[in-house]
């Protein structure tokens, strides 16, 4: 842990009363959304603006002391964990929308902006910040940058990486940079601006950006479609897409729908049982649109492709819809999930997902796998749930054997083992798996001219 | 220039043939469409195999041989010429599209692809490939990727760099790099491909990249619109843009119409005079999107923002509006103007405008200023005119006094000394207007990462 004298260093560097060192705060600033492992910071530091985090960084390479940034703390890869007596870099006192231009469509945003207040603003101003996921609500916008955040509208709007216009850091070194100057179009040497995007806080920290926004979404409306196996899907994604701009096209398997309808409190899509469900949402900006899904709709019937559907007629049969889908991931926590967020190209989902479905199979008969994901971008979410009569322990070491043998899956198909949880400390050990050697050792070289002292969230990305 | 010697053992590294020395040759592949430095390369080689590139590399860094990449050389930035006995790496036999997978909506092009083979490639599965400018009936896959190419889209689609699912790189240091897998969502450390994008040939060299494509545009429907002053052309802008989805939004001045007019071949979209005018497009996919654009520009007409206005009725009426616009770069090469490729965001491009007219208007009042550009997304071609009566050598002087005032204008406004076209050799002495000292640091320090031996497009982009 840090000595004291160099705590009263840090505390010379910020406002009076932004270092704590309390149990509870080390305890509640220490740790993300993942529980592998113990929080175990020196103490939690609150700059309140650009200079301060600064002379923090500067302060830390003086010293060698490890930094940690800290924004929402609901990622789900430990990137955000401070086990080592770091110093955790709490944005969350930088939390203003600096500005809002209507003409160029952009916010520009502090780190600690959080993603609803941004979606909030820009609504004020009839406009849409689209990427969107669970943790909206506590999830702030430098922490979305720094794992380059998905979520659930990715097919239409793509992952949070579009909507960066520029980005003030503060690099490894000290060196604030301010990247892009919020240009559309900017060809003057490297876009250095994208390796800070998804780089989970190790070359530098976010501490201001400018995101882009766009138009609201008009009338959007949501299909559930049944299917009879899960090769299916894949023409009907083809047949909407090619006709429809899609903004979302989520899939689960019966296995989580059962589990989401036992709540009681979300209405079946439907009666006809089917092994596979399809979710997709677009605008349904004039009749003439909603016409073309249905008649898409009924091409997937006549083809066997689909079994039953329902297509929303209101605000409220939208919410409905999507509530079967966003409700997974909560109502299967009961039974203690092993969790897996990887990703192939989207032609090779069904392969892919039959080989992991018989690995499981073959080797742990009596696991439940609940699948559920985004399936229009190839992301999907594989979850292993515990037998009720199977002890944690046991359940978590067989679930490791089931680790390598699905990252050895997603190797054979090109995929990724993190497709947009990051890497952190969760899945550094299998980094391997998805990018090679020589790319390892060039993004550590990368690290070094950054991060010249190994100051930055070290652990994270690589051992 | 390059020893004899070496000249044959560059020959055994690729097929017979595949090397060339000739005058003719050395003058054809030294240079792109720039005409400011005089070509003088060593040898052409023209590589077949991924491989072949990499032992290219290999004996380059084994004997500190520099390479320039070349592709189309269409470029406007010298980036891709070879005027110090370098030796020119041709793709021009690696233009095979190897795969086009229509679940993916992604084409797998080996680097010499041209932009209008994969444009109609795409065309033939009923997909779009949407990054489209005056060169694409020349210029290459590897080489839009290396400047990040730009064009008349950009608005709706972007720049080149989000089109690149996957990247095939040769280092400049021999190593091959497969870089994301083509995928959608891969969240494992540094996108290192992003660096690559825009690196103009100076980390390594693209050579092969899978490119996402779009279901094709339906109905596109142009719009021309004159204005009373530049100012008003913004408004106009917001006011279709918050309704529409804009493919593109140009603009030019009523000197740029003028010029192309007088060619003979090209109706004029509207008797009424204006100083400025407005091109929109969008798909008018339903009866209702025209009906909208209507209402949109009677609103404009009626705030006073537009003086007259046309909208197209037919695939020949669209071509014919587009000519104006797509006509004034080469309708004005009569009288060798002056080019900058500059830009603002989008809210700045008024007070921007008028500050580069007055320096030159109080400067030079004998030069014609032609403006046209991208609007919709703040890049701004400016050309400025020879007069007739003014010698080569005095008009490019007076020029270069001019282009300093216009970069410390674009500093002003923070905005980019180029926009689409490159650094290269042209503008790699004004890249501080545009990145400061810090960034450009960081950017020789990453190229160090890449290419160890500075063998890499030396001299391109830095100093």
């Amino acid at each position: 842990m840090l000595h004291a004298a160099l705590i009263e260093e840090l505390k010379a560097l910020v406002e009076p009363g932004k270092v704590l060192t309390d149990a509870a705060s080390l305890e509640a600033y220490g740790k993300d959304w993942t529980k592998h492992f113990a929080p175990a910071p020196s103490a939690i530091v609150f700059p309140k603006s650009i200079e301060q985090v600064q002379a923090i960084v500067r302060w830390a390479n003086q010293h060698k002391v490890a930094l940690v940034p800290s924004g929402g703390r609901t990622g789900l890869s430990a990137a955000a964990v401070a086990a080592h007596g770091e110093v955790v870099v709490s944005f969350d006192y930088m939390n203003q929308i600096l500005e809002i231009n209507e003409f160029d469509r952009t916010a520009r945003c502090q780190a600690g902006v959080v993603t609803k207040q941004l979606q909030l603003a820009a609504e004020e101003k009839g406009l849409y910040y689209p990427v969107d996921f669970a943790s909206s609500g506590s999830s702030q916008i430098g922490g979305n940058i720094g794992t380059n955040a998905g979520g659930i509208k990715v097919i239409r709007y793509g992952m949070t990486r579009n909507w960066v216009a520029g980005l003030k850091v503060v690099t490894g070194a000290g060196d604030i940079l301010e990247l892009n100057r919020d240009l559309i179009k900017n060809a003057t040497g490297y876009d250095l601006r994208q390796l800070f995007i998804g780089a989970e806080g190790t070359l530098g920290f976010v501490v201001e950006a400018t995101m882009r926004l766009e138009r609201a979404p008009k009338n959007l409306t949501a299909m559930v479609l049944g299917t009879p196996d899960f090769d299916a899907i894949m023409p009907v994604l083809h047949a909407f897409q090619s006709k429809l701009d899609l903004t979302a096209f989520e899939f689960f398997s019966d296995k989580a729908l059962a589990k989401v309808l036992a709540r009681g409190d979300v209405p079946a899509p439907f009666d006809t049982p089917c092994p596979f469900y399809a979710l997709l949402e677009f605008e349904a900006s004039t009749e003439e649109v909603a016409n073309d899904a249905l008649a898409i709709f009924e091409h997937c019937v006549e083809q066997g492709w689909v079994l039953d559907g329902v297509m929303s007629q209101s605000e409220q049969q939208l919410q409905n819809l999507w509530k079967l889908r966003e409700y997974i991931s909560e109502t299967i926590s009961h039974w203690t999930p092993y969790k897996n967020d990887i990703s192939v190209t989207v032609s090779r989902v069904p392969a892919f997902l039959k080989d992991i479905d018989a690995i499981v199979e073959a080797n742990y008969p009596d696991f439940e796998v609940v699948w559920f994901g985004h399936i229009g971008d190839g992301n999907l979410h594989l979850n292993i749930l515990k037998p009720d009569n199977m002890g944690k322990d046991e359940f978590f070491a067989k679930c490791a054997t089931v680790n390598t043998w699905v990252f050895e899956t997603v190797a054979k198909y090109n995929g990724s083992i993190s497709a947009e949880h990051g890497v952190g400390m969760t899945k550094r050990d299998y980094l391997g798996y998805s990018r090679s050697e020589a790319e390892i050792a060039c993004m550590k070289a990368v690290k070094a001219v950054f991060d010249p002292n190994g100051i930055m969230n070290p652990g994270k990305i690589f051992a």
